[in-house]
């Protein structure tokens, strides 16, 4: 495993993380602040930052691109809405190339309005993965198939494990052209007895392209908006990030907090406890 | 599958679904009034009301006793402590066989105390369920682990889907001398792209010891007490439905809703409501 202590080159900020008192520009700020040499944006601040912008500003303080947050979500009630989620990712994915993302996070979306089948929306994402995949590749912008925790299935995305995008990037890539992989957040993840053996296949194909971190807190309060920092939850995150490790992923490590605590907080107190845990917990 | 409609024979209360306004007496009543012929009582209503007590007004009510709910949560801080919880699954055992109860529904725990190894607990729970398991072949009351949905990995039970329980049965049971199976609660189990083998497989060992439904309700408010009516969310009752009998289960529906919503009602709307969504929407 990475040694981490005393080195801050592996860690990214997800701008979710301090988004209720940051704009793009002042994380891309922060991140330079405190030593954090990356950040990942969502789209809407980096769209309302202009991507030329922001581009220059990213580059301008040195930073990596982890990834960028986030499209796909494609299960539609209509045709005309599955081809609306296929464009739109199109442009997350020029978006992405513009700021030089490292990957593009796709969220495979829940099932469709008044629908109760799940099978359905998994063959819509499965479909709709499968219709921006020649654009991510032409862009070199790798789609990150990032499976949600499965009290998401319904309304959020219908890729609950990892297991489930392994067998899609299969699906997708049979030759292991590229372009398509996963993205393996701990807090979606770290219940599922076969996680093990998921992330050593992710590995073993090439396809880990993203690392996220939190912490599952007991008890937690709120299905979105309650995960923890890195430390105070009960996730084994060092044993985690062994499994990642040693399939072979020596990329980014990439704090994402959804957390009305943290939000209420001082964006400086935030990237300084994360940097802290990052060494000392992760 | 079964044909419901103008026919209450397979449906079954599980008592917590009224247990903020109802003792188990009252819900025994309450299932008689209504023609539900079946209960399921949890096992702090039914040690209140004294367990000899129970047995006979249930029986004197003609219901039948679709499982007792519940026993288990292994995983401890010590030997002690996992101990305890071995011997109050064997009371557990004895009070389901004195109500005639079809099975004793077995939570295997979460994580212990201070602990973030899901995989000890998960031995522990194993460790457990064996350890009870000759008490209950000898009570003639079957074990029917139930796997929890994920989020409640961490803090309540460490197994999350129905294809864990049917691995652990296999282990536990290499001879399908019984004694032990599992419970299928679509609530827990319906996001599962797994779902439709486990469920063959559980079936066709015989292994499918009690069906408890719900609805899985967009948005879920709370972790725990935001469970549906059925027919109110999201989950293909009747798809899961045909397919757990398609594998076998001829035996009781069970009605298990957590749900602030539902508690505050009165109990004769809660009972005919599930009466009439079991007729129509199951």
């Amino acid at each position: 495993m990475r040694e981490l202590a005393g080195d801050l080159r592996w860690l990214s900020l997800n701008w979710a993380t301090v988004r209720e008192r940051c704009d793009l520009g002042h994380a891309i700020a922060a991140c330079a602040r405190h030593g954090i040499p990356a950040i990942a944006p969502w789209r809407e601040p980096l769209q309302a930052m202009g991507i030329g912008v922001a581009a220059r500003r990213i580059r301008d303080h040195g930073l990596a691109v982890s990834g960028l947050c986030r499209a796909g979500m494609f299960p539609a009630a209509d045709a005309a809405g599955r081809q609306a989620a296929i464009d739109d990712t199109r442009r997350a994915i020029d978006e992405a190339a513009a700021i030089g993302a490292r990957c593009l996070i796709v969220l495979a979306g829940g099932m469709p309005p008044d629908s109760r089948d799940l099978a359905l929306a998994r063959r819509q994402a499965r479909d709709g993965i499968a219709a921006v995949l020649p654009h991510a590749r032409a862009a070199g912008v790798p789609l990150a198939i990032e499976p949600l925790h499965p009290m998401y299935a319904a309304d959020r995305c219908c890729i609950n494990t990892l297991a489930q995008a392994n067998d899609l990037c299969a699906e997708l890539d049979p030759d292991q052209d590229g372009g398509i992989g996963v993205a393996i957040d701990v807090y979606h993840v770290f219940w599922d007895p076969e996680l093990e053996p998921a992330i050593a296949r992710a590995g073993a194909a090439g396809r880990i392209l993203a690392f996220h971190v939190c912490d599952w807190l007991v008890p937690t309060r709120d299905l979105l908006l309650d995960r923890g920092m890195m430390g105070d939850g009960v996730i084994d995150l060092r044993r985690i990030r062994g499994l990642v490790e040693a399939a072979g992923y020596a990329g980014m490590i990439e704090v994402e907090i959804f957390s009305r605590d943290w939000w209420r907080r001082d964006p400086d107190e935030v990237l300084r406890t994360m940097a802290d845990r990052y060494q000392t917990v992760m």
